[in-house]
């Protein structure tokens, strides 16, 4: 939770004054955004011939999504930002405008809504997103927080999930694994300092890793980089519920299969090492940890030399027919089913 | 809680098998929704010159906006649309996608939110909305529903919050207090029942506000009948909060003060009556009822004349100058300062 001292009661500035406090100093930066907070609806304008709006939401809930004992408000709201953007990002568009619904119990002041807001700023400057509305409500238990992103994409440019070809190369941004790492980690030290709050957590040398859980970025550059080299995905999705469960989804929307080649799947050496400690395969994380906020695309193999030339971008396997069915190749050669985790979040 | 007797748990099918059920018969009805459920983002187009789009976003929490005690899943599914295409109309726009969130406690089954879906589809239906995505998430707790709209304006017709100018008429649709006297009508059979369940609800004769409250309708034939006219608001918002706060709300943005006459607000039959069976004025519930989901709108007295020829829409009062306040005249001619209530959904 928050360190913030002064508490200031929600109830005692009303719905609309803690709307007016957490919006007052925001700065609009597109040209599309028409209409921002202040009115029943947010407005905007993509009006060029052969735009389309793209818009997605999403839901982070207390105690599913985010555990207030480790994460700073500040962080969550950051982090609330990107989970939202990378939905536009995955169809290879930009993300313009973001509407924030907040749920908030009644522990929660005014103080601690507005460092909330910190976050959602930062991000929103660092990505170019302006702010343009939303809604707030008082809830009965804890934090719940909905994002909705709207952006635009060319329309020859969109790319969907359904999209890959036998042979395609399956791309990925960044390294995986690393966020579900750094939040056994957390986790870990949460269950310690519960029983005996005198053991400080020791968290050093697993920065990146925790990082990546509480204050994860997005490859904003990908489709820019894409549109330099001229290359062309075929599918496209971000890596939310684990790699295994999204490239699942982009081979049955494509009817497709695939090979998956665990060695080239790019791992941190921290996930490496804190999944040693965990004593469980660095491969598990990597596939099921999910949040890694990657992306996820298939490119025709014509593109394979201009691939090697991107900046944090891995070749980690291949689409096939879809009689092949989806597998993981051992070093061995071994065929191993590729599942996607449970119901989770 | 829903009588179906079939429970399929959701772990059983997992997230993507839940999202293919509840949207496998979706069918699309306009024009502008390009992608559908089913990828990263909702692609909508609204290109035509001169349109803006509208987006806005709702949260429903249970406990705070719903019982489900007393509340059938399918009306509730209902409900939230109709809250969340309100903002839309607000704008004087017309609402064509709805992105669908929801974070689902465990002990909700398949069929129940398959039901929730029924509701949300019936009303999709009725106010020709097509179903564009969403988001779905387990919960620790209850229901959360996330409910975003998209629709669009041309954009010399949308009408703003802002622009109530002095001595403008104040108009609403519809009538007033209905829902919440349904809601109290429907906690105080709840807490009966609750001490002896031995004793059977009584809501006869209060058919019609159970039905405010439970399954709402929308004055989605407004902006239509102000065209046909030619009545262009100066300003509009529905009434969500409460008469008396979405009212100051239009004040507050146009910077104007307001005169309210009581006897004008319409108000039910039933909603009196069920006010005085509870002791207390009808006129609090018509002011601070909230979730009327009617359009309360200001006009230029010479639209005087026509505003008369518009079914279920009565004039309420007037704007005025700043410095004269926001005032209710009560038939003796005394004036008591119109308050917003306070911080509750």
């Amino acid at each position: 939770m928050s360190k913030t001292e002064k508490k200031t009661t929600i109830n005692s500035i009303g719905k609309y004054g803690l709307i007016e406090r957490i919006t007052a100093n925001i700065n609009i930066r597109n040209r599309s955004t028409i209409i921002a907070a202040g009115d029943d609806s947010a407005a905007v304008r993509y009006a060029e011939e052969g735009k389309l709006t793209l818009v997605s939401t999403d839901l982070m809930l207390e105690g599913i999504h985010f555990n207030l004992v480790y994460t700073p408000l500040k962080h969550l709201g950051y982090k609330a930002v990107i989970r939202a953007i990378s939905d536009i990002y995955a169809m290879n568009g930009k993300p313009e405008q973001l509407l924030i619904s907040l749920g908030i119990g009644s522990r929660f002041s005014v103080e601690e809504i507005e460092e909330l807001y910190v976050g959602i700023a930062l991000a929103c400057k660092k990505y170019g997103i302006d702010i343009a509305g939303g809604d707030t409500t008082s809830s009965l238990t804890g934090l719940t927080i909905g994002v909705t992103a709207v952006g635009s994409v060319d329309s020859d440019r969109v790319i969907r999930r359904s999209g890959a070809g036998a042979n395609d190369l399956i791309c990925v941004t960044g390294d995986l694994g690393a966020a579900y790492m750094g939040l056994q980690l957390l986790e870990r030290e949460r269950k310690l300092f519960d029983q005996n709050s005198s053991v400080q957590p020791d968290l050093s040398g697993y920065e990146y890793i925790i990082g990546r859980q509480l204050k994860p970025e997005f490859p904003g550059e990908l489709p820019d980089m894409l549109e330099k080299y001229n290359i062309i995905p075929t599918a496209m999705t971000d890596v939310s519920e684990g790699l295994a469960s999204d490239l699942l989804q982009i081979c049955q929307h494509s009817d497709k299969g695939c090979r998956l080649f665990p060695d080239k799947i790019p791992v941190d050496q921290e996930t490496v090492r804190m999944a040693e400690e965990f004593r469980i395969d660095p491969l598990v994380p990597a596939l099921n940890g999910g949040e890694d906020f990657e992306l996820i695309f298939t490119v025709p193999l014509e593109f394979f030399e201009k691939i090697k030339k991107l900046k944090d971008v891995k070749v980690i396997g291949h689409i096939t027919q879809p009689e092949y069915g989806c597998f993981i190749v051992t070093d061995e050669g071994e065929e191993i089913e590729l599942e996607a985790q449970g119901w989770k979040k």
